[in-house]
């Protein structure tokens, strides 16, 4: 396949964008990455690409563009299958798959209704709803780990899934989370899992070279930057 | 298959139960139906099927409990599939897959976010808000209909897919909301696409039996009753 089949057109600083390419990478697929670089202008590139939601990332695969971060993970999946099913980001069983579908689609909704409020608040009653959140989340999250993705290291067992891909790319916005919300997001004695789970997934091949794109203490600068000029906050 | 192996946890007023009972019906799979009477006082069969959400509709298969509507449409598609790809709820293709995974979340994020906002509010600025989101996505899915799924009649062609069933579960609901939103849902004259669509699927085997579960008079009348004594709304 030619090297500009593929392109992904998103940001180094959108963590859903980290998503297509850890599962590009996790994949062995090369691509060409597509900077959009001013969300507030963005490119028509982008608006004919994605026409209905406006947003990165957006994967295009020989000139037809695919959107929303787990459907291209899918895509994906689907477009470059592994051998024997290993390396696959979805298990066979329909069970199993909707297990997996279930704990993508949690972190989908909660942790990222956490991250927001965080993001969005300064200290106040929102904050602190979304420390809640983020908090509860991890915990629910540590508890798939023990009793639903037992034994682990992954919650796709020896290899990654969906849910790991979905995760993973929140460990960007770790460093932003707390220093903005000045609290622990994981703790060893509550999510010992989810910790042990951390130190795995962060060298597994293609995770480790994604997560690198969006490196956190610039990412923090960044989000910091951009909380005051969009939403008018001052520490 | 017995027919106790197969038990959906809903009630009548759940529209995404309603999706549930549609898939069902259309892969010919029988099914006991467990009422959940109160979720305001929410039974330990829902509490223990759904520690995470507690929320219905859930699919209890050979003891094994699904959640989340479209993720139990998709295990329904799945557990029981269709000789030669025929009544399959996803195409084969991976490009077509994520067209309709798309067009599905887009159901179930934005026409979702329009009838909240409708159900929750009476006259004033958030029920404007309510009735543009709800004639955009309807438009969205006008066009969806003319140029991604054509030539229809359904999104899956001339058999149903996740998207007709994602959308068709609110058709229960088009009453409801032209009543407390005072407007028109579907405009022949914006969606004539949407408006064939109607005629066609609500005749569709299984999506007819499907949607007779939830009258829409007798939701209008549930649902004014709860704004009242839940959200204190008064007309």
């Amino acid at each position: 396949m030619s090297h500009s089949d593929v392109k992904v057109l998103s940001s180094w600083r959108s963590l859903f964008g980290v998503r297509v390419l850890i599962a590009l990478k996790a994949k062995g697929v090369e691509y060409e990455f597509i900077d959009e670089p001013d969300l507030g202008n963005k490119s028509k590139l982008l608006l004919e690409s994605n026409p209905v939601h406006k947003k990165i990332p957006v994967l295009i695969h020989k000139g037809k563009p695919i959107c929303e971060s787990l459907i291209i993970v899918q895509y994906i999946d689907e477009t470059w299958p592994s051998q024997h099913d290993k390396g696959s980001f979805l298990p066979q069983d329909p069970y199993e798959r909707a297990l997996v579908r279930f704990w993508a689609d949690y972190v989908d909704k909660k942790v990222y209704e956490g991250c927001i409020l965080i993001l969005k608040n300064i200290e106040g009653e929102l904050m602190e709803q979304g420390r809640s959140v983020v908090r509860e989340s991890m915990v629910a999250l540590d508890g798939a780990l023990r009793d639903v993705f037992s034994p682990g290291p992954y919650f796709g067992g020896d290899q990654i899934n969906l849910v790991d891909i979905a995760l993973a790319s929140y460990l960007c916005l770790i460093e932003t989370m707390e220093t903005l919300g000045n609290f622990k997001v994981l703790d060893e004695s509550t999510c010992p899992h989810l910790c042990a789970w951390v130190k795995a997934v962060v060298q597994y091949p293609g995770v480790k070279e994604g997560l690198a794109t969006a490196p956190s203490q610039k990412l923090l600068e960044s989000i910091c930057s951009m909380r005051k000029t969009i939403f008018g906050l001052t520490e």
